[in-house]
């Protein structure tokens, strides 16, 4: 298998294990599924040596996912913590995990996580190589791609790397509110900076794509001057990185590697569709995996709630995966709780664009909830909600000994009165 | 004053107190206010007897609104709680406070409100007439219309009457799948049933409009047939009493009488657009007052963040106020706590809004946001924050002893990466 990725089988018209089991998931026709890999408009990503994974398909044909960031940083967590968040992510319902881990022990955390998952697992090796200097412009070229070799082996099926991020971007991006607010993106202008080159992930592309091959790890292409304010949102430096990013997804699909690119970031929720339509457009369909956007600057606190909202909206207009945003975002490292919030928001933001694209079965377990709720059946609600144990939570907290709960009590429950009014 | 509303003076070209303090607030021109209330566009719930209330406007010329629904049932709550989650609603943002008590001591319970709430305070009356009798059907016209007089003496700024539910559309919201989900419309369609008789609301409306006349209290006219699930969104028991509402609305400016119509409910993401676009044309551009709307079913325990995404939508296509949905929907009656999420998530939503519909100066507060982050300033960032003591609480809670937050830690901080990059 090695060297063979699933867009090298799709174009071949190879019906691949993978294939069918997105297939199966998606209630979609597996030939259309393969045919959607082999335009690049749908990824499995799915590392050779990430042997227990249940692969899922990220595309516009496909339900739209969600991916949770775990991992640690310098000041906060440890190992225990970031498998307990894996797990929560999981149960939550993420349907991809990253590991942002920049505190100790990355390499060690990047191992149990990938272990223990069953669910696809990204990574930023980037964050790792910086880890390794003292000063990011200290990092050599081989170095890095040590660091991205080494992910690779170890079956991380998808990799944010920002090679789209040029040097004569750097000074569009000096002019703004907030400058550059992706962590890797900046690591890696000052890079430039300091050392006077390009981009070594734009100048060595050929040699990612071919780590990449081998091991039929997937591209997510950083978009590393998102904007981070809505006042830089749609701006110059955000859109000469795009139409780099658009080529260089049509250079992954000619050395057969499955791509999707990033996007925002801070968005103002009137601008979302022009954003969705032009990353369609300058990266021909590749999937675009959006982190948000966010709506509004001063949401700090719930900022997984905004982040739902043009989620939502991004989702709807033909974005493939979300990346969750938790409470914590812009203040601290999540912890568990914060990841089961993060990943709850953004099940309801893509489950609401799933049915407003009237995906197959999307609305079904509405309506059975639906039904549930009006027969006042509770046990069964609360099998079909997203948040089982939370919502059993509040409605046994405040429920009388009747069947109607607190809010309205017996005598007001309208859909007692709405029975009683059919049963006449 | 007596009998004159702010719609009879906007009318006669005059400009009142309230229409000033609207225009300044939403930094408008005074004349355009009163012009927009005398095309029954703009209202300004403001009772003659509210005294100590610090008028607002709602309408699609204003930022939208938010209202925060508080108050009892049989079940759950006393005087006491109930004015703490007015202080906690106001504080955290609440344009709008309705009192839905149910439980004991209605009346009470709303005098301490009025008293209590600088912000337009609206009620449901049908509640506290049905808690006087043992059956609805009981409940005869006449003391219907005593409690409503008594609101609006009381000084409620307005009301929610469910006046356009007809009795020939009954037996549309039958067939539905969760039936009829408004209290109040269930109510009266059970009264309406039992009684063999038509609406009381709509066959005396005009004994209706008199009251509201005299203490200048704003008409909310009800939608007893919004839908309680996906399943039923948009259907022809909807769309049949919103038409009734329409023809209502102008019959309730034919008499001087400020008016703005409730809408849904559960609505797919893709349909609200449709939705907005028709109460506009059905009720000739009266204020909209939507509940929500929510974009899936399955959401109990978060149906704040649900109704957030469906509202940022629905006031971005032109709904003037939202009515917030807590966490605790379909579950529980709200406790303080989840009145503090409701409103967070829907100023978020209203906030978003207002931003994409370039509304005076409502982007301000997040650019001054985004250069403070930019700057590490915490402080001028948690003073301009949504929740400020919410996100200084995470912060706290988490950080090391340099200005990077726990999140990237010193070393991998984009903002601080972004600044060496421009000081060079």
């Amino acid at each position: 298998m090695q060297g063979k990725t699933q867009l090298h089988y799709a174009r071949q018209g190879i019906i691949t294990e993978q294939m069918q089991c997105v297939a199966n998931d998606e209630m979609l026709d597996v030939k259309y599924v393969r045919d959607e890999i082999a335009q690049g408009h749908l990824i499995i990503p799915a590392n050779i040596n990430h042997t227990n994974l249940k692969p899922i398909g990220i595309g516009e044909a496909c339900r739209c996912k969600i991916n949770a960031n775990i991992g640690n940083s310098s000041v906060s967590s440890d190992m225990q913590s970031e498998l307990a968040k894996l797990k929560v992510a999981i149960e939550s319902g993420a349907d991809a995990v990253m590991d942002l881990s920049t505190g100790p022990k990355i390499d060690e955390i990047r191992r149990s996580i990938i272990e223990n998952s069953p669910v696809p697992v990204g990574t930023v090796p980037i964050y790792e190589a910086a880890e390794g200097v003292e000063n990011i412009e200290d990092l050599t070229v081989d170095a890095l791609f040590e660091v991205i070799e080494k992910h690779a082996k170890q079956g991380v099926d998808f990799i944010t790397v920002h090679c789209g991020l040029l040097a004569a971007h750097v000074d569009l991006a000096l002019k703004r509110t907030t400058g550059i607010v992706s962590r890797g993106g900046a690591l890696m202008a000052r890079w430039m900076q300091m050392n006077k080159a390009e981009n070594p992930l734009y100048t060595h592309f050929d040699r990612l794509l071919e780590i990449c091959r081998t091991y039929d790890m997937s591209l997510s292409l950083g978009d590393g001057l998102r904007p981070g304010s809505l006042a830089d949102a749609s701006d110059e430096a955000q859109f000469a990185e795009l139409k780099t990013l658009g080529e260089l997804t049509r250079r992954a699909w000619d050395a057969q590697v499955q791509v999707m690119v990033e996007g925002p970031g801070h968005i103002p929720f009137d601008q979302i569709e022009m954003n969705i339509k032009k990353q369609i457009e300058l990266c021909d369909g590749a999937p675009f995996y959006v982190l948000g956007p966010l709506v509004t600057d001063i949401a700090a606190g719930h900022d997984h709630i905004n982040s739902a909202i043009g989620g939502t909206m991004a989702a709807f207009c033909g974005a493939s995966m979300l990346c969750y945003v938790t409470p914590t975002e812009h203040l601290a490292l999540p912890g568990v709780d914060d990841v089961r919030a993060g990943v709850i928001a953004h099940k309801i933001a893509a489950h609401a664009a799933d049915i407003a694209r009237k995906r197959p079965g999307a609305r079904q377990r509405d309506d059975e909830l639906s039904r549930s709720r009006y027969a006042l059946d509770w046990n069964r609600q609360f099998e079909l909600l997203l948040d089982p144990k939370g919502a059993r939570r509040i409605w046994e907290s405040a429920r009388d000994s009747s069947d109607a709960c607190s809010m309205c009590g017996p005598k007001f429950c309208a859909m007692k009165t709405s029975q009683k009014i059919a049963a006449k």
